[in-house]
């Protein structure tokens, strides 16, 4: 089974796609198997981060930001604006694809609070400023 | 076939896994296939690693606390500790997951040295001080 | 399915190997599935990126090579040469294995141009200096 997540963005961030993921393979009739995220980007990218302090997200971006700077004097690929060059590093540093095991019926996400579902969320990574629809691709076997 | 390995770490540093997880997949009957390791945390991750050499998994973790140093100064989430929000960096910067091909009922992971087994070695990267209990789920399939 | 595509490399840099993989996989009868790419190695990886603009790859090369300059007196592990620690820092800031869908008979990279077949490619990230050859699995299901 392969579907097809649109997310859209409204600029450069994280954004929770926890929710619209786990749904989907809730839906499906996979007890146990494996749920694998492909994004078909290279300026956007996926992580496994925590998702209950949004202070931790927040940390997470300006420390990225800061180690690649949106400063053109530093690349030659500057055509697409001042973000697209380091949007494809940041990208080259984080995931393009990750594998999750879905046990029962449901990702299995780590957690601490199970009633809250806190902890590990799923994060598109936009790294450009312009909003716009992002493609990430779900297979489930 | 999912199951979960328990490894406990003493601190901060590269913690083989190799053993364990190679033991259990070559404890199943698959000849061909592939084994997806995920760590269910957001402080601590995976990353494949040369095993010979000791030193190289020195330089790696002195290197990865320069770029991403405990300075509670830099961050904003600061409440869980000066170690925390840089875990968190680190693991963003590594990987959750791992897909790794099953050829012969063994992990093909690369060597150099058949024998000895050495080359790559899957590691488990502890990114916070206190000792505790960190858990990765393996998929074979 | 698992096969060992052999990649020869002349040196540091981006190597695109999008073309071997993705013949590979359409000359499988696979239909809908996931295919993942697995790197023996801990001096090279793998990394999806833009494949039209061959700046963006000098840009992000260039990038990484200041990130960790391969200065000896930064590291002790210096025996196999100037380049070989920069390299498995390297190797773990970017990706051992990556899984990309396979959709209609293809591998579902991200594209803007189709006839052109521009956007995502498939690169192996040599990041050591001396020739050589590399060797990446490729396991279809």
């Amino acid at each position: 089974m392969i579907e097809q997540v649109d997310v859209k963005v409204n600029g450069q961030g994280l954004h929770d796609i926890t929710k619209p993921v786990t749904d989907l393979v809730a839906g499906k009739d996979v007890a146990e198997g494996l749920c694998t995220l492909f994004i078909q980007h290279t300026s956007a990218s996926l992580v496994i981060q925590e998702n209950y302090e949004p202070s931790a997200r927040y940390d997470l971006e300006q420390w990225l930001n800061k180690l690649v700077p949106e400063d053109p004097s530093l690349y030659t690929h500057t055509t697409e604006g001042p973000d697209d060059m380091p949007a494809h590093i940041k990208s080259a540093l984080t995931s393009t694809s990750i594998g999750i095991p879905v046990i029962g019926g449901k990702m299995a996400l780590g957690t601490w609070h199970l009633a809250l579902g806190t902890w590990q969320g799923i994060f598109l990574w936009e790294h450009r400023h312009h909003p716009g629809t992002r493609k990430v691709l779900v297979h489930l076997s």
